[in-house]
């Protein structure tokens, strides 16, 4: 079924404990559509880039069923730019440099053979912008999830909770989620978020696996415990991409099949951070993701018998 | 099949964010005994006591088919005693005060009867205490656990690492796991630590799970989010006791088996926490470890058939 992404198309210059790299290719609706086009090819990307953008990535996009009709390319100006710093134990990072550039005054505009999108995936921006993308749908899509970040909810609070209201499945990291709750008990904080909206709500926690609650259910998947973690940046939108992307394509937005979406999401995660930036998220096998998502059923899988 | 659990019995003053005790009954092989007594009857415990302990708590461990016949009583001297505060997260805590008391001098004589044990559970202890113990066994154990801790890596690294050739599984947390390999990896830290004797390497990760490796194999179980987490001390103890006694209960030291112990010690441990002390360890049924259990299986269980 048909999938709308929106979110960040844009530079990243990174460092991890394990190298550096100049300018590459980064932005949340990057790596959350490079993921989902392993599971459809039919994928709307709404964004904003200058003029300094890449051809080639474009390029693999379309290749991988991306349409670009919803791209914006600012003629003589420069796409959002992103710096950081990760310490040594890559669950934390500094940030060096934010350079807004075409973000500043992004105006999504939704094309029209996209207002009738089944799936929505609003990665992280600024929430009146995720929700003038919703006012624009022709018809409410069966699912809308939207990421957002901590950043959001210090200077936007407000904009965000309306946003939440208008949405299916929040992602967020454990923190936020505390944050966003005012509780420390994960189990609690999500009530809470839960009775703000969203029907869904799905706790990220870095290398400690992934949390799905509903208002009766709670599922969590782990992190595949990884050789060399390379560079984590774009895990969290990778995650989210395998997640709708996976949706999409079974067309069931049941509990339990959101389960399944959540492993095919990690595995997708646990990819993306083996390589700097979005690299290894290219030219993946439909073997190579099964074979990960095998490695996932082997981790968690065990056989008890209660009488 | 016998299991002799060797460890401390011990007083613990604790505050948490959500209370603070007096002095009450704690140590390594309280709760070490007490989580294994739902799955095996025949323990033999060995520790050492002052003549300050309360009566009451040693009938609730005979009462629990705890035998106690290597438990010192040293007249005139007091209990080891241990303080502390867990800061808001629960994931850290100063220790406030340490009196060693009895352990000062702690030299272990394991009863006649159980120098045949099947099962050996070494808590954490001084390593040369623990392998005092390893060498009065008459027959090798079919298996022995050993649990330790950071401090030992600090202040008698050599003897830790000498005793661990003489194991079969470890358990440790995993900055231990990082400070005894050198390595971030859990996986290669994993590979490293399993080089230096034993076959079974537990990593437990608290709130967020264990890890469970051979040379050969992963697995991994979540901790289960809980609404409430009251007092952490205890669990990883809980844990170990959960693991041990379930393996001796079945007699199967296989690693297919090693995985359902995982999930039965990590029940053991959710109870702990949700009490101050062994509170909660003390009167369960077996229905309530079976629905425990099920929690744990419903948490983690999915269904992807991969073509």
């Amino acid at each position: 079924m048909s999938l709308l992404v929106v979110g960040t198309v844009a530079f990243d210059a990174i460092e991890t404990p394990f190298g550096k790299t100049d300018k590459i290719v980064g932005g949340a609706a990057s790596y959350i559509s490079l993921a989902a086009s392993y599971f459809t090819r039919d994928i709307d990307l709404v964004s904003v880039i200058g003029d300094d953008f890449p051809e080639s990535f474009l390029n693999t996009l379309k290749k991988e069923g991306v349409k670009l009709d919803g791209l914006q390319i600012k003629k003589g100006e420069k796409s959002f730019f992103w710096s950081g710093k990760y310490h040594n134990d890559l669950n934390t990072r500094d940030t060096l440099d934010t350079q807004l550039n075409v973000l500043e005054n992004f105006d999504p505009i939704v094309p029209e053979s996209a207002k009738n999108c089944d799936f929505l995936m609003l990665g992280n921006l600024v929430p009146m912008v995720q929700q003038k993308v919703i006012t624009q749908m022709k018809k409410r899509p069966k699912l809308i999830v939207l990421d957002t970040m901590n950043f959001w909810m210090d200077v936007a609070l407000e904009d965000l909770k309306k946003t939440i209201t208008m949405i299916d499945v929040l992602t967020i990291n454990d923190s936020e989620a505390r944050q966003l709750s005012g509780e420390y008990s994960l189990v609690k904080a999500a009530q809470k978020i839960l009775a703000m909206g969203p029907s869904v709500l799905v706790i990220k926690k870095g290398e400690h696996g992934a949390l799905l609650f509903n208002k009766e259910e709670v599922f969590f998947a782990p992190a595949l415990p990884l050789e060399e973690v390379f560079d984590p940046t774009g895990a969290g939108d990778s995650f989210a991409g395998g997640f709708i992307g996976y949706l999409a394509k079974t067309k069931d937005i049941s509990f339990e099949n959101m389960k399944r979406a959540i492993i095919f999401g990690s595995a997708m995660a646990s990819f993306t951070v083996e390589r700097f930036g979005t690299e290894r998220l290219i030219g993946l096998s439909q073997k190579d993701v099964d074979e990960r998502v095998q490695e996932f059923i082997d981790l968690v899988q065990f056989d008890i018998s209660l009488v």
